[in-house]
Parts: structure tokens; sequence; C-alpha cells
């Protein structure tokens, strides 16, 4: 078999690349090493920068995310019992974010990818790039114990951080930087009303809690935690008295509790890895780089790196010019740093680290105030988290 | 004797509170521990703010600074080889900071008091503040021997970080956060030129540098070090060299050197003891709080304590209200907690920590990044080193 572009990974950023390329009449083949059925039952974030949803829009698949998805104009940041919120609307000259279940968006891609006729194979077993450095790159996978090859021009690797694409890299070629943050988030989704219309981010001494939503019925709520913790020692309740002892009063009060349908404790990472290009082989969202949650960079992130990615191909396609593949990587390590930056700034200044004490509970309590003081600051805040122009 | 104010520390803070207070009628002595050419010949800050400025010209001592100083209208931030001008002037809206040594500042406040004829105490050993819990407050204090004591209404405690007046306070009213930094700074003045009209704060992997003056003449130049280097191992031919190791190229290239006549290892700090007020002992300045001189707030922030407290004693003599005296701590408090943020902030980004590692290398030149290209940053960056409002 032969198609222009290879995709390695079915989740958002593959799919999504897949379909604005096929729109433009560009062909591929989407490979991933797990079932359908599996990759939609992943449980993901949740907030759309409107440069994500505009992508998504583009692609032909904005219908439900408009009908369903929750836009928010704000969100707030609670610490020392207030809460504030950051109104990112004003703050922005009107922009907003979208919330909407990456997992929903997954469903959306999937369906519009069928209903084209294109093709994604499943259960694909040890897909591996190959020849990426000539002008002939193919992919190598195993269906029922049979190898097969997809012969391409270029190589997309979409397929995450534990994936075969950057794994396909020699070490040499490639430069990583990383920090483990030394705790997780307990997270939990659970069919009651959400404590307030808009995501509240807290700063407290026992720990960051943030409350968010997928719809005005479901809930989705985490708390940090440390990364020795077992789920099977958080009932229920113990998660919510624990998430409400970490929220202002007035929140505690308010909140709606019931039992949780899904729980889990996630890690923390930021991981980079430059470049993003390796002759044919381009790599692409968390293949690439790794965000914490704090902030909700990591599906936006990978958004921007199809945008770059997708220009890049159409160049070359259309106008047979390779400027847009050859700036690919510094294009989108460049935005990707400053989301990397800002998913660290905010992870380090909501949670407790093992060396935070008095001085640094008193410094993140004073960056908090003067973040929601000065309007200066508020919109640094709100620029990033409404997400960096492209 | 009796006066209505002792004011403890014969520093700039002290001074400039004695100053507005005698302009005011209001009578005071200040007692030092130390000697007049002691005090003098301290090497300090030389960074104000425009209320720090103001304050001393409301005082009666502005006419040197104002001809001598040296406004700036900006600085730059220097990294990964590159430098950015922050427009300081453009960012606030006319703002501006003058580069006036504290050790000048000091200078005008001392001459001027004793034009004035009031008394100031040199040399007084075990200086005690005693009774400012009741309504007949006294410091203690001797001179050759002999002991003395002076009542008052109110003792204002100017005499730093290791001064009697936090002492003399019961441990168990007192709140303290503290942060000890990892490093130092090595510091020289030397008669060359500076090397910019303008400051220069460097972040480079091999540790911050810092491009200050006094004067067009004179230069002060900073590098990090550790805190176990000995002033007696860095010749300035060392100094020089690293210091332009350290620099982007083309600042290495234009630096004018030569002999060094003050060259001094600094430890930073960050300290903050709440609440500021003791019945009729208030703490001023260093006393109840120190920054690392990242930003240059030390000597600002004691000036806004002096407003605040000088404001709020003018108003129990003037109005006979105590209003101001009773909101002075948590006035104080709140802009003492802001601008350590800051200090600490700015320390924390430029920099080298022995867990920077590359990743936080790079985090630190992403924020840099950021900073320099949006405007919004900028300006949040750019309030805060103006010195934000009482």
């Amino acid at each position: 078999m032969r198609v222009q572009v290879v995709i390695i990974g079915s989740g958002p950023s593959g799919l999504l690349l897949g379909q604005l390329l096929g729109n433009a009449g560009i062909e591929t083949v989407i490979l991933d090493r797990s079932s359908r059925e599996h990759i939609l039952s992943r449980v993901r974030a949740g907030v759309l920068e409107e440069g994500t949803a505009q992508l998504a829009d583009k692609a032909g698949v904005g219908a439900r995310m408009v009908a369903e998805g929750l836009p928010h104009d704000g969100f707030s940041l609670a610490f020392d019992g207030r809460d504030h919120r950051i109104n990112l609307f004003d703050l922005t000259g009107g922009k907003r974010v979208l919330v909407y279940g990456q997992t929903e968006l997954t469903r959306d891609l999937i369906e519009r990818r069928q209903a084209d006729g294109r093709l994604t194979i499943y259960e694909a077993a040890n897909v591996t790039p190959h020849d990426f450095d000539g002008q002939t790159p193919f992919v190598t996978y195993e269906t029922d114990g049979a190898t097969h090859r997809i012969d391409c021009d270029f190589i997309a690797g979409c397929d995450g951080f534990h994936g075969a694409s950057r794994k396909a890299v020699p070490e040499k070629a490639i430069r990583t930087f990383e920090k483990v943050y030394p705790f997780g988030w307990l997270g939990i989704l659970a069919d009651v009303p959400p404590v307030s219309d808009e995501l509240i981010y807290a700063n407290h001494p026992r720990g960051f809690a943030l409350c968010s939503m997928r719809s005005h019925t479901r809930s989705r709520y985490y708390i940090q935690c440390a990364l020795e913790e077992k789920i099977e020692d958080w009932s229920d309740d113990r998660f919510w008295d624990e998430l409400r002892r970490r929220l202002p009063a007035h929140h505690a009060e308010a909140m709606v509790t019931g039992p949780s349908f899904e729980k889990s404790i996630a890690p923390l990472r930021s991981f980079v890895a430059e470049p993003m290009r390796f002759g044919r082989l381009l790599l692409v969202g968390d293949a690439a780089h790794i965000v914490p949650p704090t902030g909700a960079k990591g599906l936006n992130l990978a958004a921007s790196d199809v945008h770059y990615l997708f220009s890049g191909l159409l160049e070359h396609y259309q106008e047979r010019s390779n400027a847009g593949l050859d700036a690919y990587s510094a294009r989108a390590v460049a935005r990707v740093w400053k989301a990397v930056r800002f998913s660290w700034w905010m992870t380090t200044m909501m949670h407790r680290f093992a060396d935070t004490g008095e001085f640094g509970q008193r410094i993140q309590e004073a960056e908090l105030d003067y973040l929601v003081q000065s309007p200066a600051a508020s919109a640094a805040l709100a620029e990033n988290y409404v997400g960096l122009p492209y």
C-alpha cells in the first residue's frame, strides 16, 4: 500500500490532522495499536482554546462541539479563603474557552473519518517508522501475526509520549528536557451539577484542588495527592471531604456530592523533545511534549502542532514548497515552550511542594493576590489561558 | 529626656522618618549603635522608585538627588545570548526610576538633620525599647559605660534585620517567614564608565550577572557566586572574565575594565516578620523584612513603610486619631508581601539554582522570552519595578 501521509496514532491530534489533510485531498492512513473502543474509553482533558475549536470546525467536526460545548468567559482563582474571577473575555478583548471533553471530540473525529470512508487501522502491533531520513519512508505494522508495509511521503508521529515515533529517532538526534512533579491528581467524575458554572482553581495549604465539569450535570473534580496514594484508600466520602476542605466556605457548602463513576490518579510531568522534525518523520503533540494538566494546555498544544504541520504539508503538496515543513519544528517548538512555561508556572503557583513551607505558602498567596489585583498581571494570565496566537 | 518619637537606627528609613516628622513639628531623637563614619561607609543599593524619590523630596533632601541622580526610563533583560529592553516609561504611563546611591541619600539626610539641629546619638550601645505595650514607653542605651533613658510616645524600630527593635518583641507575638537563597552576589565598584546607560539583568547558565552604576564614570557590577567563595580568590581579572562570560557578546566586547576599589560577597535572603506594630513600637524597613537585591526593592520598601508610619503619626498628633497607626501594620505588610514576591520571583527567574538543570534553564529562558514579547507581561514587570502604588 502507498499513501501520501501515514499518521501514527488515532488520538485527537492524529485524527484532526487526518481530517484536515483529507479535506484538502491529501490521502492518509491512520495506524493505532489500540482498539477504537479503548481509544473512546480514555478520560481526558476538556478545555479547548478558541484556536483548537476553530481547527476542529475547519476540519468539519464543529457541529456537535458548538451545540453541546460550554463556552466559558472566565474562571476563578481561590486562595486564602477567598475566590476571585479572572474575566477572560474582557481581559483578552473577547476571547473565551470551550468546555468540551476530549473524548467527545475524538468520537466526532472518528465518526467523521468513518463517514468519509478514510482508513484507520486499529490494533496494529509493532508500528514502526522506517527510512524517514531518506526520500522513501515507510511504516511497518503487524495484524494477526502478519507484517504489513505502507509506503508514504511523510510520517506524522501522533502516538503520544509512550509511542513508537519518538522512540524510532536515534538518541543522539534528539534533545529532551523533563521535570517530574512530586505529586499527582486524584480525579473523579460524578453525575452531580458542578459547584460553579466556571472552573475553580484552588490553592490551599493542604494542596491544590480543581473544580471542573463536562456538562451542566456532570462534574469533574481533582485534588492534589501524594504519588504513593492508592485509589482504594479513597472512598467517595473521603474525596468529597478533602475537596471541600480545600475550597472557600461558600463553595464547600454549596457543593452537591454523589457517587463517582470514574476515579484515578494521574502523575504530573513536563517534557519537551527537540527538534520535532527528523527528515520525513514529524512529531506532533504528546509524542514530542507533555505538560501537567494545570491550565489545560495538552490537547491545545497538540492542536497548534497540527495547525503548523497541516499548513506545511499543504504548502508541500499544493505549492511544491518545503518552506513550511522546514519551519515546522522551530515554529512548533517556540509555542511549545511558551505553553510548557505557563503550565509549569500554574502548577508551581497552585500546588503544595515538599519544600513550600510557610514562606512558600505566603509567596503563592501573594502571587495570586497580585494576579487578581493587577490588570496587567491578570491580562498576562488570561492571554495564556485562552491560548497564545499561533 | 523626653521626646515624642524615638527612632532606633540612623539608616535611610530612620533618617527619612525623622526628617518628615521634624518638618511637621514632631520631635525625634535618633539612636544608632554605629558611628556616623561607619554608616556613611556602607555600600548599599542605588535604584529609587518614584515614590521613594518623592518622599525624599518631601523630606526636603531632594536637591542633590535630582541634580546628580540618573533617571532611568528602562533596563535590559539579557538571556540566551540576546538582550531586550524593558521600556519602563512607556509601559507604566510615564514612570521611571532614579539611580542614586543609598549612601548618598543617607549623607544628604544626615547633613540636613545636622543643619536642622536635630539630635542623633551615635555609638549608642545596648539600645533597648521598653514598655511599648503600655502608654509610657522608653528607650535605654549606653554611652561611655553610662546608661541613659529617653521617654517617648512611640518607638520607631528602623535598626535593620540584626537590630534590637524586633528582638525586643516576645517571640510568641511575632510570626516570621524566611527563605535563604543558596548563593550570594559578588559585587565590585570600579571607576570605569558603565557598559550601558541602563541596568542589565543577565540570566546565564553560569549564573546571574548585573551591570549597574553609580554615575557615568562609576560602575557597580555583580555576579552570582557560591556562598563558600572567598573574596581573596577573586582577582579583578577573574571577576571581569567571569562577568563577560555571562553577558551577550556585544556587551562583553564593549565593557571597559579597571581596578576595583570595593569588592564584597553578600548573601541573599527573603524575610518577613508580622505584624509590624507592637503597641507603641513600630517596625520599619529591614527590621521587619529583607528582600534579595534583585529588583532593588529593599530601600524602596523601607520608604513605603516610612510613608505609612509618617501619615499614621501625623494623624495621631495633628488630628488626635489613631486610625492610621492602627492600620499601619496591615497597610505596610500588604505592600511588603507584594515586593517580597516580586524580589523572590526575579531572583528565582534570573539565578542558577542547584536543581535548575537543563529543564529549568529553558523554563527561565521561556519565561524571559515571554516577558519581553508580551505587552501584558512586560507591563506587569514594569509596574513592579517602578514600584506599586502606596
